[in-house]
């Protein structure tokens, strides 16, 4: 049986023990009813944006990623906060997504999640995420806003992804929500 | 004989018919007295920054950038937006700087400069640049700021660089600002 | 006959003669078909926001101003840029706007215009504005973004509105997306 | 005898009890030797900006704090974070500077300090306070960045300061660091 939210999720960090990674490895866990959610292949192997690459032909690792956000019904961005902003390996893969020709994020509902070991939580890569997918017009949900700050005292390395209560609650509203986005969308 | 301020420039675009590389190949011209300007090598060599990958040793291209930021007086950013904000590859070059020990852009003095084909000028990734900069305690010239909009009007293809009389004399204030900045931070 | 879409416009500007009321003024001939646009009162009259003011009871003035908004069916925020963001007097109004029980912007869609003398039309308030939006939980319409550049050379003081062609087309184009925007959310 | 650094402060809430006043308050006792700081009046009379108002002539008030910022020898700005960027009031008061013929904050050294009651301290609002600094030409310090977080814990309502230890130790090292960027200016 086909579900009514298929969710992608696109990851910000390439480290093997990304604490992001585990927090994405976590929501399938706390995924509403009706919602599917598969993680996307690493975004590592993706070149550097270059236009003249781009006349040669769009790498393969970013027509699969495009297509595959292009068929979901929805995104999820988990991101690190590298340096107040983006790092730079997630705002590579997004300058690609918006020069493909079928603009995959265009009109797309989206949520944004990030962790940090500090008290931030990642805040200031989000507003800056934000103000990049106005260009690329993706629709993405206001609230509940995911800042996983002390991350690391909230997830398993044995399990490999977040443990606290309190987290699993608050991102599993943020998935009810983008739910509700999606469906006024339709 | 040694000039006094030495100047390195980070070009933030990796496509060889580059606008922006054309801005950076015409600072020299305009450097005032005493001012000794170098292009970097291009950042497309970088690999994705990922922890991993900085715990089996700084790539060289990384090593080499920074120890060429850290012997300059001085640093001129010259970039495209790409959808709002820094491209990703500009932004991975400095998530990398960000974890080399010796802090190469601590207490430096830093101008930035943007061209686009639109009327903005590349402006939205100035200013994400510098909340980014403010996290490697760069010193930052406020002004002039420069943002060349229409850039595709002001750079002439055979001579790669721009001939444009304003937007040279322009960017030529900038320079000797950037020489004043550098002369107060000593 | 009651209109489909009732919208309330807010203007950041104090000054008789501003920019920005004239291309306030000039969107009611723009409206499309079932649009009915009212320009809310001047902002100048709200005190600075004060928790100490609120105890005492919400001012009059931001009473009327929530009501009107919570009753329309959109918003449009039409401003000038002040120091590269929000104009004082606009945030402030925002600011109230956020303390006021019935939270009259939560889920309202809303699109953003701004007009300056220069050629960057306003832009950097756009993207401060945006970030606060967020706060409020405004759906904020992504484009068309109205920038309106070199405005004075758009405008007539006779009509108090603008003539020129390619921006009224422009703006026109806007006002019909906020319609199916606000369709989306109904 | 006069004092080597004369600072002023400019605090962005309105309120009797601010906890931000409440952060102002301190900075006197952790002023380094031969430091001076001088709490600037409530930004609350400032009038909103307007043009026309501007043209019968700049508010005392206004004319009063720019007179006060262009005798110092540096600027702390202390304030709330208002829906994720400036309080109105204060952009306000930072609106009128940019228009007073003499330019009090260019060139000048400046702090900024923020308090919440959330774990961010205010981090949001610094940032578009950083980009509207960069319009007024201020200097403004990198580092520390004092972001005061669950603030009501570290204050006390009956001396009307933070009374928290590693809070105060932090807040000096800011103030150091500025007596050392105004020796830089100089």
């Amino acid at each position: 049986m086909e579900k009514k939210y298929e969710i992608v999720v696109l990851i910000g960090s390439l480290r093997r023990g990304s604490f992001n990674r585990m927090l994405a490895n976590t929501l399938p866990d706390l995924a509403p009813e009706g919602m599917a959610i598969t993680l996307l292949p690493s975004i590592g192997a993706i070149p550097h944006y270059n236009s003249d690459t781009q006349e040669a032909g769009f790498p393969q690792e970013v027509l699969s990623l495009s297509s595959a956000i292009k068929k979901a019904d929805g995104v999820v961005i988990v991101t690190p906060e590298y340096n107040y902003s983006i790092p730079g390996a997630l705002k590579n893969a997004i300058d690609w997504l918006s020069r493909v020709p079928d603009a995959p994020l265009a009109g797309k509902a989206l949520a944004i999640q990030s962790a940090s070991m500090g008290v931030f939580g990642g805040a200031r890569a989000q507003y800056h995420l934000r103000q990049t997918l106005v260009c690329l017009d993706a629709i993405v949900l206001n609230k509940p806003e995911i800042m996983v700050g002390t991350v690391q005292s909230k997830v398993s390395p044995d399990t490999g992804k977040v443990f606290d209560a309190d987290t699993r609650a608050f991102v599993g509203k943020q998935l009810v929500a983008l739910a509700l986005l999606i469906d006024k969308l339709r």
